[in-house]
C-alpha cells in the first residue's frame, strides 16, 4: 500500500477529520427558544451564581484543547501552525475514538513563549483539559509548567508525558519477565529532548535510581555550560556514579536502553555490552535506533518500538485517552505525578500475568477495556491526592 | 410551558449542546497510519508547500471560532466568560443546524482590547473565520475593526451586523408595502450601541440618507464631548437636518423606527407623530420597546420584534448562517459591505411578491432554502468585490 496516498486521499475526500455536532435538535421556534435565547439566558445565570456548575450545563467538563505551535511536529520539525492542522486533528480524533473526549485542534500563530501562555490561558474557560503537542524543547517545558501553576485544568504536554507513561508501563513489565528489581539496574536514556527528560523523571518518581541520560555528545553532564536549564537540572539529579563518556560507556553493563533520539545509532556491540537479558526500547521515527532483527541477534530479550508492524509498540495511544478520561472524571485540576504514575502502572496491570511474555508487555491499543482501567486508577490517585473537584 | 426548567433541564441532561465527532474510522493499525503518524505526515507536507492546501486537507474551511469575552452576553451584561458558554454553545449549533458549519465556542478569560486581538490572532490559523459575539460596545468595534484588518479570515461581529442585515431586510419588504422609496424617508435609530451604529451605517451603504441616532439622552451630536469616537463618527454622518432633542422629537414625522434599546421606552403618542405607514421595528429583549397590540393601536402598519411568538421576528438567525456559509464557500478573506448587502437582499427575496404582507415581512428561519440563497449571494459578492480566494 501507498502510506502516502491513501492518507492524501482520505483528507481530502473528508476535508479534514473532524466535524461538530449538535447534541439536541432545533426544529422549531420552542427548540431554539429552549437551547438559544431566551431560555439559555436560565444556565448562564446559574453558572454565574455558582461558577462549577459550568461542568453541569455546558461540554466544559468533556472538552480538550489540542494546543500546537507548529514548531516540532511529528518528525518534520518547525513546520507551522497551518501545517501541523492535520496532526491535531487527528490527535483530536483519537481522544473521541479513544476515550469519547471532544478535543479541538488548536494551532497557534506565534511561537513566542509569552504569546503561547496568554492565548491558552485566555481560551482556558472554555476547556476542561489541555493537551499541549508538538512543541520544541525547552519552551515546551516552560509553558508547561507555567501554565499549569496558572490554571485551575490540567496542562498536559504529551510529547513529554504520554510517552513517560508508556515507556514506564513497559518497562514494569519487562521487568517482571526479565525478573530484575527496579532498585539495582541501570537505565540509560539516549535523547535529551522533551520525552527524554521526562521519562527520566517519571521513573525517578517511581523509584528507579541508576538513570544516565545522553545526547548526541554523549552523557549529559551537569557543569557542561552549553546545556541549558532544564537539561542541567537533570543531568544533577541522574547519573549518581559521575560516569563520563558517549553513549557506548553509558551502556556498559546497563540493564534497559531507551530510544528517544535518531535512527540507526545503536550497534550489535552496544546491546552485547549490556548486562544479561537486555531490554531495547527504541522509540525513534520512522526507523528505531536499532532494528529489532539486529537487536535480537545481538541478544536483547526484550525489544519495543514506536512502530505498530513489529511487537511491542510503545504508542502515546495507550496512555493519553485514559489519563485525560479519568482526570475529566472528576474534573481535576492538574494531572500530577500520583496520576501519572497510577496510569502506567494501570496500563501495565491490563495486560494478564499469563498473557505477559517478550513479545506482548503491553496492552493492545484497540482493546477498549484499558482506558477506563486507566481511567479509574487516574480518578483515584486525583482523588486522593487532592487533585480531584468531585 | 416553564421556558427556565426546561431549558436547564436540556442543558443539565446533555452536558453541554455540542460534541466533536470524528469523519473517518480507526478500528485498526492501518486506519491509524493513514490518518495519524505515520501517514498524516503527506498532508502536512503538503500544506507546507502550498499553504493554501490548508483548504483541502483540514477541516478549516468549514470551521467558525464564536469568540465572546462575556462582557455583554445576551441582556444579561457582564456575565464573564463561563456563565457565557450556554450561549456560545447554542450559537455553534445554530451554525449546524442551519447551515452545516462547524463552530467552536471559545470563552476568553480576558476582557482587555489587546488580550482579546492577540488571543485570536493566534488561534485563527485553525479556523476559516471568526464570529465575534456579545462583546460591549464600544469595545467590539476596535477589536472587529483592528482583527479584520490583520487577519486573512473574515471576522464578524454577529450582535453589529447580523442584526443589521436582518433589519435592512426588513426595510426593503417594508417599503415595498407601504409603497414609500429610500430616498425621501426619516428613520429613527434608538440605541447608539453595537447594534444600533452597524444597522446605521449599513442603512447609509444601501442608500438611506435620513437617518437619526438617539441614545437614552436623546438625539445623538456630533460636538457632545461625552461620546466615544465610535458615537461620535455615527453622530457626524447622520442627522443630515440637525435635529436637536429627544426620541420624541426625532420621531415627529419619522417613517421608520428602529428600537435596539430597551424595554417600553415607546408610547403611542409616538407612534401617531409618525408619518402615515408607520414601519416599527422594536427589538429590545425580552420585550420590546412597545408591545405590537400597543403599536397596532397607535396605527402602526408594520410591526417587527425580536421575539417568535408574534409577527415579523427580526433575529440575527436569519442572517449569519448563510453569510458566513457565503463567505467560507469561496474561503472568502473578509466579509464587506458589499456581502453584507447582498445578504440582506438575498434575505428580503427570499420572500414571494404574493406572500409579502404587513405580518410577513421576513422568511421562516426553518425555510432551509433560505441559507442557501443567501450563501450565494454573498460569494457572488465576495468574488465581484475581490475578497474570494476560489
Amino acid at each position: 500500500m501507498d502510506l502516502k496516498k491513501e492518507s492524501l486521499a482520505l483528507h481530502k475526500g473528508n476535508r479534514g477529520k473532524l466535524e461538530i455536532k449538535s447534541k439536541v435538535q432545533i426544529k422549531d421556534y420552542k427548540d431554539l427558544s429552549i437551547a438559544y435565547s431566551p431560555g439559555v439566558a436560565a444556565p448562564c445565570t446559574e453558572i454565574k451564581g455558582n461558577l462549577d456548575l459550568v461542568y453541569e450545563y455546558t461540554n466544559k467538563g468533556n472538552m480538550v484543547a489540542v494546543v500546537t505551535d507548529g514548531s516540532a511536529v511529528l518528525g518534520l520539525g518547525n513546520i507551522g501552525a497551518q501545517a501541523g492542522l492535520p496532526v491535531m486533528e487527528g490527535k483530536a480524533i483519537l481522544f473521541k475514538t479513544f476515550a469519547d473526549i471532544d478535543a479541538i485542534p488548536i494551532c497557534l500563530k506565534s511561537q513566542e513563549i509569552e504569546d503561547i501562555i496568554s492565548t491558552v490561558r485566555n481560551i482556558s474557560p472554555t476547556f476542561g483539559g489541555i493537551n499541549l503537542e508538538d512543541i520544541s524543547a525547552p519552551r515546551c517545558f516552560e509553558i508547561e509548567e507555567r501554565l499549569r501553576k496558572e490554571l485551575d485544568i490540567p496542562v498536559f504536554h504529551d510529547d513529554q508525558h504520554g510517552t513517560a507513561v508508556v515507556v514506564l508501563a513497559a518497562i514494569i513489565n519487562s521487568l517482571k519477565i526479565v525478573d530484575k528489581k527496579k532498585d539495582n539496574i541501570s537505565i540509560v536514556i539516549n535523547g535529551a529532548g522533551a520525552a527524554g527528560i521526562s521519562i527520566a523523571k517519571l521513573l525517578m518518581e517511581d523509584g528507579f535510581k541508576n538513570i544516565i541520560i545522553c545526547n548526541r555528545k554523549g552523557i549529559l553532564e551537569y557543569d557542561d555550560s552549553s546545556l541549558d536549564r532544564y537539561k542541567k537540572e537533570i543531568a544533577k539529579i541522574t547519573n549518581p556514579k559521575k560516569v563520563k563518556g558517549g553513549l557506548k560507556k553509558a551502556l556498559r553493563n546497563a540493564d534497559i536502553f531507551i530510544g528517544v533520539s535518531t535512527s540507526n545509532i545503536l550497534v550489535k556491540e552496544d546491546i552485547e555490552n549490556m548486562n544479561k537479558d537486555p531490554i531495547i526500547l527504541a522509540m525513534a521515527n520512522p526507523n528505531p535506533e536499532i532494528m529489532p532483527e539486529d537487536a535480537k541477534i545481538a541478544g536483547a530479550r526484550i525489544i519495543g518500538t514506536g512502530r505498530s508492524d513489529y511487537p511491542n509498540q510503545v504508542n502515546n495511544v495507550l496512555a493519553f485517552p485514559g489519563i485525560f478520561k479519568g482526570a475529566l472524571n472528576v474534573r481535576a485540576r492538574d494531572i500530577n505525578e500520583e496520576m501519572k504514575l497510577a496510569a502506567a502502572y494501570a496500563i501495565s496491570s491490563a495486560i494478564k500475568e499469563e498473557e505477559l511474555n517478550e513479545e506482548n508487555i503491553l496492552p493492545n491499543i484497540f482493546d477498549k477495556t484499558v482506558v477506563d482501567k486507566i481511567a479509574k486508577a487516574v480518578s483515584k490517585a486525583a482523588k486522593e491526592t487532592g487533585m480531584a473537584r468531585i
